[in-house]
Order: C-alpha cells, then structure tokens, then sequence
C-alpha cells in the first residue's frame, strides 16, 4: 500500500461530494430565475418533452446492450470464467455496469439542468447580457461538476474496493459503451434534426432558422441538448475515466518504488476539480462584457490555479515528483495552445474563416473545397502539439526508472484533462444559449432580446472550437498511454502463459505493420457510417417535413392554428439515430476482435496506433472543418460578401451542411470509437495471448 | 558478384531496347491514320501547342530546381564531400540529373505521341469503335512502353556502371523530383482548366463541355495531357524506379548468400516489360465490342503472361527462389484485387455511384456527404489489401533467412508493378480519347461520332479507377519497402559512427511516435496546399473568362470570328500550377528535415510510417471520392434521376467540381510526396546520424 493512498480516497469523495453540493445549489438557483412568457414555456415544455424521448429510449436499448456486455464480460474477462478466479469477473461486471450507470445519471441530470436553463436564460436576456450569460454558464456548470464529480468517485470507490487497477478498465469501459451511445447517437440525432430542418426551412422556403412552423424546429433543439450536453458529457466522462484508468495501470506496475504514483493520480484529478469549482465560481461577464472573454478567461483562471495547486502537492507530499509535475504541466499548457490554434481556424475575427466565406463566392464547390483544405492544415499545429507533448513527458520522466516515461505521458493526459469541468460547462452553456436564441426567437421577445442572445449563442460557438481542440488533444494523450496500459495487461497475461514479454510494437514487424494498415482505416470507415446514418435519417425527416407542410392546411403560411406535428420527427430522429449507431460501433469491435486473432498482441499494438494516428487526424479536420464552415455561413449572414440571399449565402449554407455531421457527429464521436476499441484491447489481451493465428 | 548478373544487365538493354522499338513502331502506325478535318486540325494543334507550352516552362523551373538539387547532392550525398569519397558524389549527382532526364523524355515524347493520337482517334470514331480504340490504345502504348523502357535502362545501366545500389536512390530521387512537379504541377493545371471550364460553361452559361466558345476549353483539353499523360507517366516512371531501387537496396545487404537477389529484381523487371508488350500487341477490341471490357482483359493477359513467365525464370535459373515468386504473386494478385473493389466503389454500373446520384436528390450537400463516406469507406479494402500482401510476402520469405522478409514485400512491389507498361498505356489512352471526344465535338463530326468517341472515353474513366487503385497499393508496397532500405541506410551510417544499429522502430519510443504523428499530418497538408492552389488558380481564370465574355464582343452568343484568347487561359493555368505547387513540395521535405534533426534517424522511420499510412488513406479516399462524383455526375446526365438540367444534376456537378481536385491533383501527388519525402531520408540518413537533437 502506498504512503497516503486512503487520505486521497477520503480527499477524492469529498472532494466529488462538494461538486455535488456545488451542483445542487447552482441547479436551484437556476431553477429560481424566473419564466414568464407562456409560449416560451410552451417550446421548453416540448423541447425537454422531446429530450426525455430520446433519453428514454437511448436508456432502453443501451441497457440491453450493457446487460450482453455484462454478460460476456462475466464470463470472459478478466479471465475467462473456468480459469478460476470468479470474484475477479464479478467484480469486473458490476464495475462495468457501475461505469455505465454513473454516466447515465450525470447524462440525465445534466440534460434535466440544460432544459431548465434554456428558458430562464432567454427570459434573462430580456434585462441583457449579464444575468443571461449567468443563467446559461451556471447551468451548464452543473453538469461539468456532475461529470468530474461522478468520474472520481467511481473510479476512487472502485480501486478502493476491489485494489486492482485492472478492474479499473471495465469501469472506463462501461463509460466508453454509454459514451458511444449518447455522443454518436446524439450526434447522429442532433444532425438529423439540424440538416432536415435548415433544408426545408431556410433552403427551401426561406423561413427564419427557428420559425415555429417548421415540424423539425423542436427536433432541432431537442438534438443541441441530447448531442451537445449529454453526448458531450458522456465523452468527457469517458476521457476523463479512460486517462485517470491507463494512469492507475502503469501506476500500480510502477508501485513498489519510491514513489506514490497512485497518490499522485488522484491528487491531481482532486485538484484539477477543485480548480474547475474555484474557476466556475468566479466566472464573471461585465455588464456589456464579452461573453467569449468570460469564457475564455475562466479557462485561464483554473488552468493557473490548478498549476499552483499541484506545485504546492509535489512540495507537500512525500513521494511526489516535480518531473511528473512538469509532464502534467507540458500537457495542460499544450492543451490550451492546440487550443488557441484551434481558435485560429475556426473564428470569424481571423483572416481563415473570410478566406472560406471569400471563395463562397465563386460557388458551393469552392466553399467545400477550401474548407476541406483548412481543415486538412488546422489539423498539423494540434498533431505537433500532441507529438511534442508526448515527447517532452516521456524524456521529462524518464530518469525517474523504468517504465515512468510512458507514466509520464499519462500524467501528461491527466493534466491535459484536469480541467475538464470546466471545458465541460464551456461546452454545455452553448447549446443552453443556443436553445434561448430559439426561444427568444419563438417567444417573440423582440429584436433587443433576440440580438443579446446572439451574442451569447455566436460566443458558445467559438469556445467550442477551443474546448473541442482540448478535448481532442487529451483523447490523443490517453490513448497514447492506453497503448501503454494495453502493454502492461498483455504482458501480464503472457507473463501467465509462459510466453516471451512485449518490450514494444516495432513497426518493421508484419504483424505490427498489418495491424497499423487496418488500425488506421477504422476511424475513417467509421465516420463514414455516421455521416451515412445522419444522411440516410435527414432523408426520411425531409420526407416527413415535406409531408406535413403539404397535408397540414396552413402550415405553411403559418396560419393561426395550423400546428405542425413536432413530435414526429422526434420519433424519426430518435429510431434512425440508434439504428444507424449501432452497425458502426460492431464494426470498430469487431474489426478489434479480428485482427487480435490474426495477428495476436502485436497486431492489436499496431491497430492501436493506426487508429489513434489516423483517428486524430480525421477527428481534427472533421471538426475544425466544420466549425470553420459554420462560422464562415455566419460571417457571410452578418453582411460579408454580399450577405444574406446572396450566392455567397447559398454556398456558405452548403458549406455549413456539409460541416454538420462532420463537426457534431463523426467528428467528436472518433475519440470514443478509439477509446472503445483500446479499452476492448487492453480487457481482451489474455485471449488474444491465447488464441492468434500469426503471433 | 552474383551468378548471371552481367547476362541480366544485357537483357534489361536488350527488352528496353525492343520496347523503344515497338514504341516506334506504333508511334508511326499512329501517325499514318488520316486527320483532314481543318477545324479539329485547327484545335489539336491549339492543344499540342498549349501542352508544349506547359511542358518547356515546367522543364524550365524543374531545369533550375535540379540544378540547385544537384549542388546539394554533390555537397552532401551520399556523404559530405569534406568526409572524403568525391567519387561517390559525383556519382550520386550524375545519377539524379540522369533520373530527371529520362523521366524528362518519357513524359516529353509521351505528350508529343498523345498530341498526335487525339486528332486521329477522333477522325476514326466516324468508322468506328474498333479503329478508334486502336489510335488511343496505342497512342497510349507508346506512353507505357517508353516509362517502363527508360526505368528498365537507367538502374540498369547506372547499377552496372557504379555498382552501388545506394546510388540508385539518387536516380529514384530524379524521377521523384520529376514526378513532384508533373504530377503535382500538371494535377494543378488540368483541374484549374477543368474547374474553370465547367463552371463558366456549363454551370453559367448552360453550353456544352468542350463549346469551343469557352476560353477555358483548350487549356482543358492541354490539361488532359500535362496532368494524366505527362504527370501519370512521371508518377509510375518514379514508382516503377523507387520500387527497384529499394529492393535492389536490400538484394545488396543481402548478397553472398546462396540466391541472386539482384538478379531476381533485374528478371522480374525484364518479364514484366515483356509481358506488358505482349499484352499490348495483343490489345483487341472487336468490331461494336466493348472497351471496357478490352482493356481490362489486356490487363489480366498481361498479368497471367507474367506469372507464367516468372515461374520459367524461377525454375530455370539458378539462386531463384519460389518463395520469391510467391511473394512476387501475391503482390500482383493484391494489385488486381484492389483494381477491382475500386471499380466497385466508381462503376456506374454498380450501387454505389447511383447511392450517391440518388443522393443528389436532395441537394449539393448530401452529394458531397455521400461521397466523402463511401470515399473513406472505399479506402478499407486497399488497405487491407496491401496489410494482407506486405504480412504474407513478409511470412513467405521470412524462413530463406534473415533480411529476406522485407525483401520479399518489396518484390511483391515489384510484382505489383511488373505490369506498369500496361498500366500506363490504359491510363494514357484515357486523355486521348477524352481530347477526340472533345475533337469530335468542336469539329461537327455529327451524334454518331460523338456518340462513339464518348463510350470510349467512359471506358477510360472506368479504366483510370482500376489503374489507380493499382498504382495506389503498388506506392503503398514500394514505401513500405522504401522503410526497409531507408533501415538499411541508416545503419550503414550508424557502423560508420561506431553507433549502436537500429534493429526496428518501436512505436513506444518516444522519438518514432513523435514522428509518426508529424509524419501522419504531412499528407493532408500537403493535400490542401495542392488543393488550394487549384482554387486560388481557378478563380484567377474564372476571372480572365468573365473578362473575355464581357469584352470580346458576339463571343458569348457565338457570333462567327468572335475568338476567345485560349492562349491567356493556359497562361493563367501554366505559371499558378508551378507557383502553387513549389511551396507543397518545399513543406514536405523541410518537415522530413526538421523531424530527422529533432529525432534523428529513429524519429524519421516513425515519420516515413505515419506518412505511409495516412498517405494511402487519404490518397484512395481522395482518388475513389473523386471517381465516384465524377461517374454520379454521368450517371445522372444519362438520364437518371431527372437527368440533365435537373436539381440533381446540378448537385452532381457540384460534387464532381468538389472531386476534380480530389482525384486528379491531390490524390495522385500523394505517392509521389510519399516518395520523396521516403528518398529525401534514405539519402540524408548519413546527416541524421550525425546531427539530431534527441536521438
């Protein structure tokens, strides 16, 4: 037992219990603002009616798809069940069905928060943009406290019980199997309802974006809080579990030395909480401030606390490294430049998204071709970043002894990822003030108001970049050291079978090479059936919108009365979404599974890098594309080349379709298909050690 | 000295010589059919005049590049000159002047040979399908014969000359250095023309392709040549040459034990010429048959004749090894499979490309959504193609000893390229029977003619697929094997240091993963880089268009004597294509440079991985997406879902706008940076050793 370990278990529940209480007063606080206009209370009554649909029926099928798991999993893993040790397979069971539910739960909270907070805040925008900006951060606040707090006290109670890290990795499984959900089917969701609904509203008939008459209006905003919030949630859940798990791994294979490594994992992903609570406190907007500076700047603050903090840890206590404070350090500081580079190619203020809205002009076509190409090039700073972080970890910890190089890496990620509640309520305050423009919007609660929102909406949207860059960036550093964690788990196991130990994945290997080559084109292969799932659903909500405005009499002058039926595209959205997922999350399994037969461990370590290589790149581009297109459409609505109506528009409109799914669907969703498949990785090795045909 | 070797350098000039022959012989067959229509007379000598144009300004900047590059070679290569060897200098520099000047006259006399044939082949369309066919296929073959020739002769005789395989990377980096330029230069002009062309014409103007009233229409037409004749021939000169001098690499680290290794890589190289001669003598289209259907056919002779042929050689010769020929087969049956899964994903014929016309239904953006997934999707079976062939030909040859392995992938490259000469002459008849369709066209010579001359330009396209996908995982080979010599090298270097050697690049080092990561991002920079460089090109020519139709008066209604000036549009085109390619070019092996300084030689094999991988990834993603729209766009203006003139169609057309770029400028240059930047390491590997930051 390491010195101090059950002071940071007791410091880890406290910790997570004054994120809830922190929760609960911000959720009631938010609660107590005010909601007056009926006809906003009526669309926020829909919206978080439509949300529960989803949720509810999301909820359904991934419990039966956790109860199979579960069930394999008891059987098969850690080892399988006639091996012996069956309170090891137990124990991974309820760990996996814990992972799953205590991301399920913070998912529902959070979307519950979300709802309430879109209303408020639009109502708050009526006395400008102060109370507002406060209604949609505190809300979203809720939910990054909920995530953090969640992820440490499973991931704390777990190794505190059962004291092996490998169980660990059936927890951070259980979250990835929900993450997978909630992020590629809300995402599949949330782009089905978004694409249908700019088509047939602003193409087609040249309605405003959130005009009531519109049957996927709600659909629409329904798929920002079950994609934005829950998905995203649910991902940094998952991130955040999957760091903390491959960082206890290599920790408990260091253990013995002298230093308190699994000590050090919890200290910091405390502290990098108790930051994120100091920061989230404190954020504050001027009256007339810049919403965007407020975000950012709290990002800042908590970035600077959380550095102090740990400074004064490694002083503190016994058994703590300053070169693993720098490894976390490097990853934090990295995670803020990608960052900020990220920023660069995705905001309108920059010379990037004029020079997309720009080529507009000559056509759709220059538009998808020259965003393709920024996004191809925003992807190299954030590559580079990745790289060099994980360089300088490894060569900062390496003097410390064998093996902390690659513990360094992970501390790097967990840096990278301490701050993550407050990326999360970031991230979730925009959907939150993208719903109030809505609901201003439909509310009719005048020009002023509509414009506050605005503001606040177009400042969600550029913090987003940045969160999403960070997100991305610290998925590429944990799947670096999940890569290690695998290493370990397979070592173990060959150790047990009497076979030589892995000292490494050489690339001049066939195996290793085989696997990179297959690795490599999943990420793809799976975006791909995403963007095919949103496509093939946005066509049969077309379908269902055009049908409406046809059969309903008057629904398309927008008649008094004539109602269009919201609900069915809810359906449509919701049924289309989870049948799409599924075949693209089989498949990355799947393909795991077969190239472990074929080309046992070392072909696994090889498809784990190709996924993790080309999984960056194409999560990069994806995104940044996308966001460049949506701000380029933006830029052009608020008067450049030509504005509204004009070609330039119509292109950019094209533009920003064509960057939906890829920024809000496949996009963030490849994080969790490459966490998914180095998790089934590290939990399959002892069978892959047992049975391959190549190895 | 291996057994036979000098009888093996007497038959390479000996086949190089008859293929020089045949070329001859078929270049004057071509020049004897009949041309008599003044007006396509008038045309095709616009054309040969543009291309001539483009061709003396290329050679022109690639004349100064070389001569800088050959300065530096002379300084620095193989070792720096002050370190002793002068000889080995100029060797090396003689070698790579010698590598750019038979690529230079390949391409040169390629374009003369194509310039003759289009005219011609349009003439014979008014008799028919079968002497058509026969003027582009062998106008074409003059192309393959005279690239497979000169590749043949150059290693050969420069081998035999200096006998030091190392020198032969010094002429692969020639013909890659040409290649960069052809293929990257001339993908840069083609699609400029091109992406001008259709959307001042068609798009604007509502008139036909190749409307001689279009100042683009020429520069089109120029840009079939300079991009698919001169740029393929430069691209498959410099596979062809890259993929002998990395086996012949490894055959010298090899030899004194008991096979010819050397001998083997010359004999393949031998039959592999001879049966693409055979196969093209024996190219037949019967009278009304299909040219398809010819094509292909010619394709698998060629390949059947080889395996034959190899197998005699295998038992007839002494130090020949099965295990050799089976790698060898391997790799060219993979070639053929990859060929044919491409079809699958661009054969109009086939579900994909009508998924995606389907999908232009709904507008521009699901065109573009739908074939960028089927895009990704379509890149699985080629890479798991090549994962499959490199792990075999690696597991066939491994028990013939050690080293032999990587030998073996690099002849199942050298198998897979064995039938280039067939390759090429299908890719060149491509843009002949596109340039006598246009012919055709702007000559009068009335739907029949037309009618013909577009079924055998379909024909190429769907042939160009095949061919594609080949050259694709042929590179994918050659790289791989490239990797293998470029180990070699570094570890000649290493000795020579007194350093410890390098047994593989193992991806948990912290300096190969930091250059995998670098080296994965490099393609999709260098992708965009080429891909904006059409973009900033065609809006510079769409503006020199709307000027001619705005100033030259009775132009856009056709009046008689009203001519655009096509000679300001190939201008336009000819000086942006080099000054956009220069700084992609520059990128790649600046990023090599930085990368092998920062990690040395360990960082820069972790470098040639992660560009290898996502390099092929998104080579084929780019080269299928770009087919498919192409052949959606056909499709629909076949009459499919509501034809010409359409919704649809016009969604079709802006996919295929998207796409041009795609397959004919990014995709193809991927292979060649690969190459380069595969070359640039080999030959600086010695330098790496010497100076890094962290190796």
């Amino acid at each position: 037992m390491e010195q101090n370990l059950s002071l940071f278990y007791g410091l880890s529940f406290l910790t997570a219990a004054l994120a809830f209480a922190y929760a609960v007063y911000l959720y009631l606080w938010v609660k107590k603002q005010p909601t007056k206009n009926a006809k906003i209370q009526e669309v926020a009554a829909l919206i978080k009616q439509g949300a529960n649909t989803f949720m509810r029926r999301e909820y359904l099928i991934l419990a039966k798809f956790a109860g199979v798991a579960a069930v394999i999993i008891f059987i098969l893993l850690p080892s399988p069940i006639w091996s012996g040790n069956i309170l090891s397979n137990v124990e991974m069971t309820v760990a996996y069905i814990l992972g799953t539910a205590l991301s399920a739960v913070a998912g529902k909270i959070g979307i519950m928060v979300a709802t309430h907070s879109n209303s408020r805040a639009a109502e708050a925008a009526k006395k400008g943009i102060e109370p507002a900006f406060l209604v949609g951060f505190r809300g979203g606040a809720v939910m990054g406290l909920l995530v953090v707090g969640c992820s440490l006290l499973g991931v704390a109670a777990v190794l505190m019980v059962v004291g092996d890290t490998s169980i660990i990795l059936g927890f951070s499984f259980g979250a990835s199997s929900l993450a997978l959900f909630a992020k590629a089917g809300g995402g599949i969701f949330t782009k089905t309802a978004d694409v249908s609904a700019d088509l047939t509203g602003k193409v087609e008939l040249g309605i405003p974006e959130d005009d009531p008459r519109n049957p996927a209006v709600i659909a629409d905003n329904v798929g920002d809080n079950v994609g934005d919030v829950a998905g995203m949630g649910a991902d940094l859940f998952d991130s955040n579990v999957a760091a903390m798990a491959s960082a206890l791994v290599i920790a408990q294979s260091l253990s013995g030395g002298e230093y308190n490594n699994i000590s050090m994992v919890f200290c910091y992903a405390i502290l990098g909480l108790l930051s994120s609570i100091i920061g989230i406190a404190n954020a504050r907007i001027g009256r007339n401030g810049n919403p965007t500076h407020a975000l950012n700047m709290s990002t800042y603050v908590t970035t600077g606390i959380f550095l102090v903090l740990t400074a004064i840890a490694t002083a503190v206590f016994d058994g703590f490294s300053w070169r693993i404070w720098g490894a976390s350090t490097v990853g934090l500081i990295v995670g803020v430049i990608i960052g900020i580079t990220t920023d660069y190619f995705t905001d309108d203020s920059k010379p990037i998204v004029r020079k997309v809205a720009h080529a507009s002009q000559s056509g759709p076509a220059f538009t998808v071709l020259s965003g393709v190409s920024y996004g191809f090039i925003s992807a190299l700073p954030a590559m580079v970043g990745i790289a060099i972080s994980a360089l300088l970890a490894y060569k900062i910890c390496e003097p410390m002894g064998e093996g902390y190089a690659i513990f360094g890496i992970s501390m790097a990620a967990v840096g990278m990822l301490s701050i993550v509640g407050m990326i999360i309520s970031n991230d979730a305050y925009g959907p939150i003030v993208d719903n109030a423009r809505g609901l201003a919007e439909m509310g009719n609660l005048g020009e002023e108001t509509i414009r506050t929102a605005d503001e606040l909406d177009s400042a969600g949207n550029t913090v987003k970049a940045v969160t999403k860059g960070f997100s991305i960036g610290a998925a590429g550093l944990t799947v670096i050291s999940l890569l290690g964690a695998f290493m370990s788990e397979a070592n173990e196991s060959l150790a047990e079978a009497g076979k030589e130990l892995i000292t490494g994945f050489d690339i001049m290997e066939p195996t290793v090479f085989f696997g990179i080559l297959i690795g490599a084109a999943i990420p793809a292969v799976f975006s791909a059936m995403l963007i095919l799932g949103v496509d093939k659903n946005a066509q049969r909500m077309v379908g269902e919108i055009h049908r409406q405005f046809n059969s309903i009499p008057g629904l398309r002058e927008g008649k008094k009365g004539a109602k269009p039926e919201y609900g069915k595209c809810i359906d449509i959205a919701t049924s289309g979404a989870l049948k799409e997922l599924i075949p693209a999350g089989l498949m990355s399994i799947l393909s795991t599974m077969v190239v472990g037969f074929i080309g046992g461990p070392k072909a696994i370590g090889g498809f784990l890098l190709g996924n993790i290589v080309s999984g960056l790149l194409l999560a990069l581009f994806m995104s940044n594309a996308g966001g460049l297109w949506d701000n380029s459409k933006k830029y052009v609505e608020s008067g450049a080349e030509g504005g509204k109506g004009s070609e330039a528009h119509k292109a950019a409109v094209i533009g920003d379709t064509v960057g939906d799914p890829f920024k809000d669907t496949a996009g963030p969703s490849i994080n969790t298909q490459i966490t998914v498949v180095s998790l089934v990785s590290s939990l399959m090795s002892s069978i892959f050690v047992a049975i391959s045909l190549f190895s």
